[in-house]
């Protein structure tokens, strides 16, 4: 059998959440890339269905927001039932279950299943797809330091393992099962060898990390005692809501989580029990039986009958984090392989994604030599603090969560007030869209200054969406919608009043500047031959209406000619007016940007995320300097 | 070779968009049909691509949107350019392209090779094909009433055809070429002939219908002897707006309407010349050249270049219409077989898709034995009225556009007053939702009292679309969404205040009687063993909030249970109230129902026409009356 040798820029190994849309941005971006998972088939049930505001907005960046919406069930309100003054079960209080006015998109479920299908079409679309029965089986580093793939990783080719994912029973990944039992079914036996040399590795390789392993690094915390089960099934109740969701706590039998999914399923998250301290569960007296068992208890008076179980599983609650998740700005670790935690608060997948969306293109143009491989170090910085208080909500909530209530003010147990407080206030937190990233080589630090020229947008935060209308041919568009993942920066000019002719002289003079002065980015750091927006792309909201000003009257580079035949773009000017059907009128007001005042220029990195706020006459120094910081050409700093 | 021969319910001859939307109605309810056409392949640029509200409402009906919402571009302004005083082109006017609060949906435009597409797609998924290369070549009738298939067609595989349709010159299917030209190409040669007896024959076979001759029909009308060019081209001008829709009249070069298409296309329909009475315009002296220059003429001083030309034809403005589309209600007419007329006003594609969605589901029930074959007069009865308020429109339009504009008020020529006040009044009319069907055996007449139950509801008109919250799971949604197109009849109730425990007595009553009462058409038609929705839908809308009444509290027949374990439905029952987020609360208003009087049952046909109203105590038995004038089980009336 010959012994096969390849190189690539990154070899992510695991392809689950994590690792595909990891996948997607570096093919996206023409990285060499190849994708590995021990596992032979893609899970088509069970496991993570939630998916928030803001992984809707990454999905819509790649296109791929489709799916969501034909096949996702949108989660319109989240109902309260707790046990009332006599011990019975009511409905306390109805919330909307997306906060108002944090998204243009909703929180929606669907199964893990379809979003890994959605990413992989995505992937496909691009040139890359996903190496089956591949399972990494050692990890080196070529010491010179000339290497220009210096991470090593021998991958075995599996014969097609005993173990299936798609039965009904999902305590095959659960945490109440040893690592022995795990890992069994994919011990290489025999198959071909073959040795992969990569810029980067990233471990996408779930809770069980082979590649953390490697790494000696390890998940740090602690564990409540306290097992769940879990199951989607097709409910037959006489509970009065079973298509919204509901988070019920019983007096004494335990809590319960509905939430519905699409096709008329129905996920429940179940009490089921404690353990002693060290206590480990046996998995193999757990069944579905048994957790519709503990439903029915929980939920009694109310009745309810499962005729089918279509996916189920039980598992121990705790959460666990591993504070390093890089070695040398090579090897990385993304999603589950370095936080786990409590399913309920349907982060896990979505923090997963987000983490290798922060990741993917930092490593693209760290392989094509466009950005200075220091820019990886904002990895561990960006993502290492956002599991950290996603740990920290799911301790709390959790706890709660499976404490037993208090009936009355004056009784012991969790106060239901407390609960429903700490669970609204952490929507926009668990939505995605709270995330802010602190100060670094690439989120520049926030100054008065800079909160005078537009008040609501926060450095380090995504940029947040407006409806506007573009200027060429009057659609309503949602501004974000433009932010595509492309690897591209942005430079968002806010340029004022068009119709007001001082300020018109300025921004002509500003897009003069980004266009020819030599301490331009868009001059440094776009090739000569290219179009002028193919590194940094200019996208421009005016605050005169559209007829203030003619689209032909545009710098050339606002409005960028492509092609052989050198034909205008259509789709990078916006004007902020009220639309004729869809509203509109109100972006600068959300933005905090005065309309009559003299503009900004907000610098928007590939992954949406505002990292510079200037004035015009400043705008080139500040550029200068920002991307002076971390920009490359060839590999090298100009 | 042998003698093929074959049965089906439907033949349908042609399989442009009126073809393939019949096909998508008798695929989807499971009749058996055949859809040949003599092309050997798909058109995939140029032809038609406006696509009105109504159309896409109708697209929605059989969930397949979604490419137009993709794919298509939506045109938001249309401006009109005319000569000012010293006879310079200036724009004079903007207007909103949709007009507002006509429908849920815009005006988009998109190829009609995609189109057809997605209407192949939506066949396909259901299990019906196109059979290209299918040449008709008799029609004959069988006497014999015993014959449940009488109509025989005789039908040759062509040798793949030389003529192909997908270069860049339309001329080939211009109305300047001459039927000798354009029927060569598809003379059968020598290959198999297959006989197909079928209960009935459909001839979508274009303004050159074999099938119209075989009937011996004709399409009668005139000409203008005026001819435009059209094209598809990406432009580069100086003219200021290129990406909206453009209405321009010069001083004395012609007229011409631009629409912006998606991919950055431009459609251009340009005014070239006049032709003598009886002067055939010569097909072999056009070119796409000559249009250009046609077009510069009349943009002068504006310029314009076209590096690359994706399609272009020129035709003869005129307009005809065949006023008998059926022959023994066994052979039928649709679209361009019957009525054709210039192309400008974007509604020839539309308005033959509204052809057969009004026929599709009248055969598929008479195929069925469901409904009584007199319904099939209302085809004729519906869809001519139709037709001649188009070609009138169209009449009345392309002749205003053709003339020379007055550039004073006092100045000889068309008043571009007139002109833009026709084109803004005719807006909802070409949307397509303004068609409203006359009394027959499916449409009630109105009177004063339905009114006042429904003061906005147009009987023959279509159910319009408000937006209503889902009771089960709080979704916002638009009602019409429900009105899918599966075949089926429905009651719409408008059950008032459920929270008024008489007003939910006299619901629950109604809903008694709807599923016990013998003379119930829910209770006659409805096989024993099936779903209680399975002929006639109940949907509900309540103008209570979605509290005032829990969801387990419904009769069953308005959320009936389904399928081996009785499940229930969750997508039946609405709330008129506000939405978290989406707006809503405004639908009684809207369809003109009092919150807090007596209620309403509204009559929907398959095809979303609203055909009676009635109130809950009278609503048996004109229910009774109006369905006992039409349906039928296994074909007999009860």
């Amino acid at each position: 059998m010959p012994h096969m040798e390849d190189t690539c820029d990154v070899l992510i190994i695991g392809a689950g959440p994590a690792g595909l849309m990891l996948g997607c941005w570096l093919a996206r971006t023409g990285s060499k890339t190849r994708i590995i998972d021990r596992r032979e088939a893609k899970i088509t049930r069970g496991h993570a269905d939630g998916v928030q505001c803001r992984t809707i907005e990454i999905f819509q960046s790649f296109g791929m927001e489709e799916t969501l919406r034909r096949e996702g069930n949108e989660l319109s309100e989240t109902v309260f039932y707790n046990p009332d003054r006599n011990g019975h079960l009511v409905p306390t209080s109805r919330i909307p279950d997306t906060e108002p006015n944090i998204s243009r998109f909703r929180h929606v479920v669907l199964n893990q299943g379809r979003i890994e299908d959605t990413l992989i079409d995505c992937m496909r679309k691009d040139g890359l797809t996903v190496e089956r029965s591949m399972s990494p089986i050692s990890l080196e580093f070529s010491d010179s330091s000339a290497e220009t793939h210096p991470v090593i990783v021998k991958v075995q080719h599996l014969a097609p393992a005993t173990e299936t994912s798609n039965g009904s029973s999902g305590l095959y990944r659960s945490n109440i099962i040893s690592d022995e039992e795990f890992h069994r079914g994919f011990t290489a036996q025999g198959g071909q060898v073959e040795t992969i040399k990569a810029k980067y590795v990233v471990g996408c390789d779930g809770a069980r990390s082979w590649t953390r392993n490697q790494l000696g690094f390890s998940l740090e915390g602690d564990s409540a005692n306290i097992y769940w089960g879990v199951m989607d099934a097709r409910p037959i109740t006489n509970l009065p809501d079973i298509r919204v969701k509901v988070v019920l706590h019983s007096v004494s039998s335990g809590s319960l989580l509905i939430v519905p999914r699409e096709n008329n399923l129905v996920r429940f998250y179940i009490q089921m029990g404690t353990l002693q301290p060290g206590e480990k569960l046996d998995s193999s007296t757990q069944s579905p039986e048994k957790i519709l068992e503990s439903a029915r208890k929980i939920l009694a008076p109310y009745t309810l009958e499962c005729p089918e179980i279509e996916w189920w599983s039980v598992y121990e609650i705790g959460q666990r984090l591993c504070k390093h998740v890089s070695h040398k700005n090579r090897v990385f670790l993304a999603g589950d392989a370095f936080h786990t935690h409590s399913p309920k608060g349907g982060q896990g997948m979505n923090v997963s994604m987000a983490d290798s969306y922060n990741l993917g293109w930092k490593l693209a143009a760290c392989a094509k030599g466009l950005a200075d491989p220091s820019i990886l170090d904002t990895y561990s910085g960006e993502r290492v603090e956002v599991a950290r208080q996603l740990i920290e909500f799911d301790h709390k909530v959790s706890r709660l969560f499976s404490g037993k209530p208090a009936v009355t003010a004056e009784s012991e147990g969790v106060s239901m007030e407390e609960f429903q407080s700490l669970w609204i206030r952490m929507g926009k937190w668990t939505s995605g869209t709270g995330v802010v990233y602190p100060p670094s080589l690439i989120v520049a630090e926030s100054s008065t200054q800079k909160s005078t020229l537009a008040k609501n947008i926060i450095i380090g935060s995504h940029f947040e969406s407006h409806m506007v209308v573009c200027y060429a041919d009057a659609h309503a568009t949602h501004f974000a919608d433009r932010l595509v993942a492309d690897g591209r920066w942005r430079l968002i000019i806010f340029s004022g009043d068009l119709g007001d002719l001082n300020q018109q002289s300025r921004f002509n003079n500003l897009c003069d500047q980004l266009t020819n002065a030599d301490a331009s980015p868009i001059k440094r750091y776009t090739p000569p031959t290219a179009n002028l927006n193919s590194v940094i792309e200019v996208l421009t909201l005016t605050s005169s209406p559209r007829k203030a000003l003619r689209y032909s009257a545009f710098p050339e580079i606002t409005r960028p000619f492509v092609g052989k035949h050198r034909y205008p773009t259509y789709d990078q000017i916006f004007s902020d007016e009220v639309s004729y059907l869809d509203g509109g009128g109100g972006a600068y007001m959300g933005y905090g940007v005065e309309r009559d005042g003299p503009g900004c220029v907000v610098v928007v990195r590939p992954d949406q995320h505002v990292a510079e706020v200037t004035g015009f006459e400043d705008c080139i120094d500040v550029l200068a300097r920002f991307f002076g910081g971390f920009m490359t050409v060839d590999g090298m700093k100009l």
